[in-house]
């Protein structure tokens, strides 16, 4: 049998920065990273679209931008700032999806030119995939404005929207061109979002640096209530051991089964959808968490001891640790039990859930006992 | 300011085998390369999207691809093969596209399941952006079924539909699991579209190897005739010539504004949107080289005798090498011509288009002297 073989690598490459009120003009973060990324030969488009939440917060926030970016030189800011909602309803709308992307034709940005997202995770994640599939790929720039977003969506790889109740199931993997994140967006947190997005920190010290979890642990109470240098210091820490997942494991695209970071996301991902969203992200994470990390004693991976720090540090933080929808229902599965399956398709191939060998070390299984599954989430309810 | 860097290589392969006769069950081509890819903690999934022309071509066919695909080991096929109409048509069909990742989802095709699109470029091109996009990309395999598929678009990495009126405006990059060639296919092509394919593999000979430009002058008037051995060889070497660009320049995902491949391309794009595609693709790729050769003899480059070569072997292939819209219309600029920006936009950076420096060695240039463009086109109007 005749064939050609094809082979090729594509080198992927960017930077996670750490600044602060990045629109001021006399921060050159972003002014520089773009100038350095000029053509001669002709100008570039900047088109931005901007998280209203963080507008309404930052009133002077759309003039700012406006006024940064129409001075950096090779570039060329569309003449409108697009601001839509924020948070994951704009994942659920496929209309806005084709309304950015007319934008993104109108304003005639094309694969040299930039499409930068600032928000929150979600909208970072609609951005991201508008930006992929326009001309096969525009560039874009990510500026979270969220914990969670710094620490850990908004510096990956992936975008993507929900698509009939399924979330993220249109997506692609597409790194940015950078992300900048600017810790003067973390003043105007309600204090759910300021909280709610230390879970991924818990989430990725517990699988991958018990030192890391050791700081969190001595940190959770101060930075609850309100320390912006511990949670800067944490964002810092946990964005980079997600870089480090990401680039080093050797799989950043997925291609395999294996998905440690998806820690106690399981049921997570369940949870939000099922409580339409009431519940955050790291809220719905907390809960996974603590969870698995039961379960992972059950099974005799970590102590009883363990066990009870996570969920003390999860506490501290005025995180929840149960919801009444990981129980069985009038003798019925939880629904969010029976959400394992569609877990495991999205993901493709064997049923793979990253557990707890100990504190610090994340270890995957393909099978989940389920009436342990159902002690753990009893534990977790009388642990509260 | 502190950064985080990442930094990571993606490394990609897939071959393209040739054979006939693919859904005979003793042709083990397909089935061996599925079989190799199978999993033993799992059942892997295929979903079969077919082309509806080549159904009816070959009315025994889906019977065949139903009962081959349900013997290969380790794999499930979905309970419906489903089959779409085929052409330029498909591409212009945003509730089709929606349609078909409902398939995806419906028959539960995971990351490590199969699409496999069997139709010409346009299906094909459809059916690696619903795989792209679903579930962050599901694998795909294409067999194409044209001669333009199997020597050209079927082969590379780039999938798309048209939005708005602009072709490929919405796609990916996303190489596939692999590429089946089944001469068979081609038996059954109309007449217009056996021929209008060799268009492409004129274009890659001009630009990338003269040796090859010389055989197809040689077996032009062969190949139009039917003469298959000789379609076949040139459909190698064409798929071939496009495969090591591809992998061999550097730049497989199209970051830079150089585009080598698409010599010819810019006029045929435009004049297959204005005509409502019913010229075909290769029909304007040909009007296209026609155009493009002879602005290259007009500037220097290449000789009377090389302009007139290609226009022979176009002719020899009964494909056009002129059209009206090319002209200017009542003394505004040729809508084709207008074309020329939205090009540039597709691509994004400066304008850029190859031209011949000689037979068999393409060039870029990043300026158009219009009066001299509408100069060439008089000369492939004259020369009909």
């Amino acid at each position: 049998m005749e064939y050609i073989q094809q082979k090729f690598d594509v080198n992927f490459s960017y930077n996670v920065f750490f600044s602060s009120n990045l629109f001021d003009t006399s921060n050159k973060c972003l002014s520089s990273f773009l100038e350095s990324n000029a053509a001669t030969a002709y100008t570039k488009k900047l088109l931005v679209i901007l998280d209203g939440g963080v507008a309404n917060a930052h009133p002077t926030l759309t003039q700012q931008i406006s006024t940064y970016l129409s001075q950096v030189k090779g570039f060329q800011l569309a003449p409108e700032i697009i601001t839509i909602k924020g948070g994951e309803q704009v994942k659920n709308d496929l209309p806005l999806l084709f309304e950015l992307v007319d934008a993104v034709d109108k304003y005639k940005i094309d694969r040299h030119s930039y499409v930068i997202g600032i928000g929150g995770g979600s909208l970072l994640d609609l951005v991201g995939f508008v930006a992929a599939i326009s001309h096969r790929g525009v560039k874009h720039i990510r500026i979270p404005t969220t914990v969670l977003s710094q620490n850990d969506s908004g510096v990956g790889v992936k975008n993507g929207v929900n698509y009939k109740g399924k979330k993220n199931f249109l997506g692609s993997f597409a790194p940015p061109a950078a992300v900048f994140n600017d810790s003067n967006f973390l003043t105007t947190l309600d204090d759910r979002d300021w909280r709610s997005g230390m879970a991924e920190a818990v989430k990725v010290s517990l699988i991958k640096d018990a030192e890391f979890f050791k700081k969190i642990e001595a940190t959770a109470e101060a930075i609850t209530a309100g320390d912006m240098a511990a949670m800067q210091e944490q964002i810092q820490r946990c964005a980079e051991l997600h870089i480090q997942h990401i680039g080093g494991a050797g799989d950043p695209f997925e291609s395999g089964s294996s998905r440690p970071l998806d820690f106690g996301h399981w049921s997570a991902h369940k949870l939000e959808q099922l409580t339409n969203f009431s519940l955050r992200h790291g809220e719905a994470v907390s809960i996974g968490i603590a969870v698995d990390t039961v379960y992972s004693h059950l099974i005799g991976w970590i102590s009883e001891a363990d066990m009870q720090r996570v969920l003390q540090v999860l506490k501290h933080m005025k995180l929840p640790i149960w919801h009444a929808l990981l129980e069985k229902q009038n003798n019925n599965p939880s629904p969010v039990v029976i959400g394992l399956e569609e877990f495991r398709e999205h993901l493709g191939g064997q049923l793979t859930i990253s557990l707890l060998r100990a504190i610090g070390k994340g270890e995957e299984v393909h099978e989940i006992d389920l009436e342990l599954l159902y002690k753990a989430v009893d534990i977790c309810k009388n642990n509260q």
